[in-house]
């Protein structure tokens, strides 16, 4: 469509830019790796009971702005993407795509109350948009969230909480990733210190940001920093020593030396206790009074995953408890708890550290290309007789010569490669080691099983 | 968020309808049917060598144009959704959602054309959104299509037409419908009848209006009203008599009493042959001369497939060779052929069909839940113990009544239900039989275990 490159002066042919930065679509291997990650979590997400929702990408503005309520100032957010209808099918709605899918099913629950079991154990792995100014390699416009949460009505045990860093384990090591933790905290033990120094922590959005680097910077520079932004100096070591706080009792001493309420202590206590229970390994579940979370409406455990080593890559798993995130839907109070997944960071991750590339060649997938325009029938009838006995077969019906026949078969990691040639016989290739045969064309079936066996 | 029905007047709480027609949210069941279905039919495709596509949804609007200028005359279609982006982020690009999944691949294609390897076999099964002023059940605002394309460099040969019915048959076939037919005609054939007459059949868009309803009425009233829409009667008797022909060579008996050109049956001729000889079964491709899709764009072969008694649907899968759909790309000719499926349409029949229901209980799967609020380690333990066994568990932390329980199990149609009582002891429920025995805590993998093998 673009012809800046093609030189021609077709009038039919329109000049503009087709670029799309920030849209990201890929080749096609990248895009199967990428469902087999989305497949492999939703997997793993099922195979904890957690069912799958698929939220309507137009949203109505009002929808976003009331179910954003407890987190956003009013109004839709100014990185919203908004939809508009052409005139001759215009409703009166205001639409806009969804930017997260936590306010979806808010939207969902609001519709369908009635008819829903809770706890709801639900889970997405969808698109959602946001309008980023420079959109860089891990901040798209259109990209894919996954979100895992279980809903309640009235009531929410706290073993939900070890149950949701569980199915993200869960998911982690299915997919391969070894090298990462689930950090842990709540945000009622931070509340509990501020409030017996008389502060409120939901007033205290610049103490949090600030907290929020702690487990990328020294505690001496947390400290120094929350001084600067006028907290009183004994509050700020206090918030250094819980950040810094190795065990829970040691933050239980401080809490009681404070004269603070213990509660959030308890709660990490059970939550902590129930995710090794429920098959989380020790060192895959770490305590770390640093983590906050920015979102004002989490209200009790929270968790950031990162990946070992690589830190700086930011939290590729965040979420946590949000007591009334849904509070006004038909009036009942619907607690939750969460945890999102940025798939664009994990395949990130992924790539770098090769995974894509460790999976190679597809030992059940052939590819057949027929080197001169012979008889159809050779082509068709070999393309049948390997999908009938069970392989995977992309067939290709233009002759094609070597080097281009070798070239298809690299590009679509089959482990074989099946060159029809005139007199009936044919060249079966192992891609994995170059080696060929010659046979004839009706026992390339048997020449690929006896390769594979052999593999 | 609505309070039309609590009556509440908190006045934190926003009144305003959160009804969204034509955006369909369904209930997870619902979610994990049509999921099923979507992997099964990518299965299917990657069986034959296709490889998924993900195309960006938003898409600039000179691109929805240019991509579909064989089709439309010109200008942003009227059903489409155009997307503003807030001003904080404005890029002067003109964005609208895309309308199909055609489109966004030419656009892929014109962008990495020198990274691909052609023929490209591709399918997507995505949204595309459509402005519908009245939604209805088979109407939505916000729908999935499932597209599969073979796209040549230059040349493609036409056992790829072949191949593109075979890979429908096989999806349908995998899912379990099997009482369809996929009819195929040829619009060469058409034209050169046409032709033969002196009318040009790309400026006879109201013949192929005619002709396109030919399948659902007897062919004398097809004739009465292409002589009612001035075709003069002697060619409306030959387009009756072309349209009612049941085998290729009383066409081809017809062209040539004409004196028009074969090549149309020919490649009919070609196609049907290499998908029979491909493993297409005889009564699953019909030749139907009737067939003439309503798109400009289809140069060739052309389907549409019906499931039989239920031709009142209208076609759930359609499609043809353009050879000329991306012909402006970076100056080569991309020739196609593909095939889209309308997934709402598909899972319309099979709900109709009950295959929903067929699908019953998950035997792998189960539902724990706690009578009383007793140890947490007695839950978490045997959660643990069951999902080591190899089951799919879904937990219940919240204490729960009987009937609660079964109806949480019903709903999430699990096969077993275990019920954990104070003392160490568990109720384990055969969802399927009704069935229930008591066992010790540690005992519920075993028994379980028994019922599988006894079911």
């Amino acid at each position: 469509m673009s012809t800046t490159t093609s030189g021609r002066d077709d009038a039919s042919v329109r000049q503009f830019d087709i670029s799309m930065p920030g849209f990201p679509e890929s080749l096609p291997a990248d895009v199967m790796f990428e469902q087999d990650i989305i497949r492999t979590i939703g997997k793993g997400f099922q195979a904890r009971g957690f069912r799958p929702l698929d939220s309507a990408c137009i949203q109505r503005q009002e929808v976003l702005v009331a179910g954003g309520a407890q987190y956003l100032d009013g109004g839709i957010p100014e990185f919203a993407f908004t939809v508009q209808e052409p005139p001759e099918s215009y409703t009166g709605a205001n639409f806009a795509l969804r930017y997260d899918l936590t306010v979806p099913v808010s939207r969902f629950i609001a519709e369908h109350s009635g008819k829903l079991s809770f706890p709801l154990h639900v889970y997405q792995i969808n698109k959602v948009w946001r309008a980023e100014q420079m959109p860089t390699a891990t901040h798209w416009r259109e990209f894919y969230q996954c979100d895992v949460d279980v809903i309640g009505q009235g009531e929410l045990s706290l073993l939900y909480d070890a149950e949701i860093a569980n199915a993200l384990v869960g998911a982690f090591r299915n997919i391969g990733v070894d090298g990462f933790t689930v950090r842990i905290s709540n945000r009622k033990v931070l509340a509990a210190l501020l409030d017996s120094h008389g502060v409120r922590v939901h007033r205290a959005r610049a103490i949090v940001q600030i907290l929020d680097k702690g487990n990328r910077q020294p505690v001496e520079e947390t400290v120094t920093q929350l001084a600067a932004s006028g907290i009183p100096e004994h509050v700020a070591a206090d918030l250094g020593r819980l950040v810094s706080s190795p065990t829970l009792s040691d933050a239980r001493d401080l809490l009681k030396l404070r004269g603070a309420d213990q509660v959030g202590i308890e709660e990490l206590d059970t939550v902590i206790r129930a995710a090794h229970d429920l098959g989380v390994p020790e060192d895959h579940l770490v305590l770390d009074f640093s983590i906050t979370r920015g979102h004002d409406y989490y209200t009790g455990t929270v968790f950031e995953t990162f990946a070992t080593g690589r830190e700086h890559w930011g939290a590729i798993g965040a979420g946590g408890r949000y007591q009334d995130l849904l509070k006004h839907v038909n009036g009942s109070s619907y607690p939750g708890v969460g945890m999102s997944v940025g798939l664009a960071r994990l395949m990130g991750l992924l790539r770098e550290d090769g995974v894509r590339k460790q999976q190679g060649l597809r030992h059940e997938a052939v590819t057949v290309v027929r080197r001169e325009d012979d008889d159809a029938q050779a082509v068709t009838g070999t393309v049948r007789r390997l999908r009938e006995a069970g392989l995977s077969v992309q067939a290709v019906f233009d002759p094609v010569g070597a080097e281009k026949a070798l070239s298809i078969a690299t590009e679509a990691e089959v482990g074989f490669l099946v060159s029809l040639q005139d007199a009936g016989t044919a060249t079966v290739r192992d891609m994995a080691s170059g080696a060929e045969r010659g046979v004839p064309v009706d026992g390339v079936a048997d020449a690929i099983a006896e390769l594979r066996r052999a593999d």
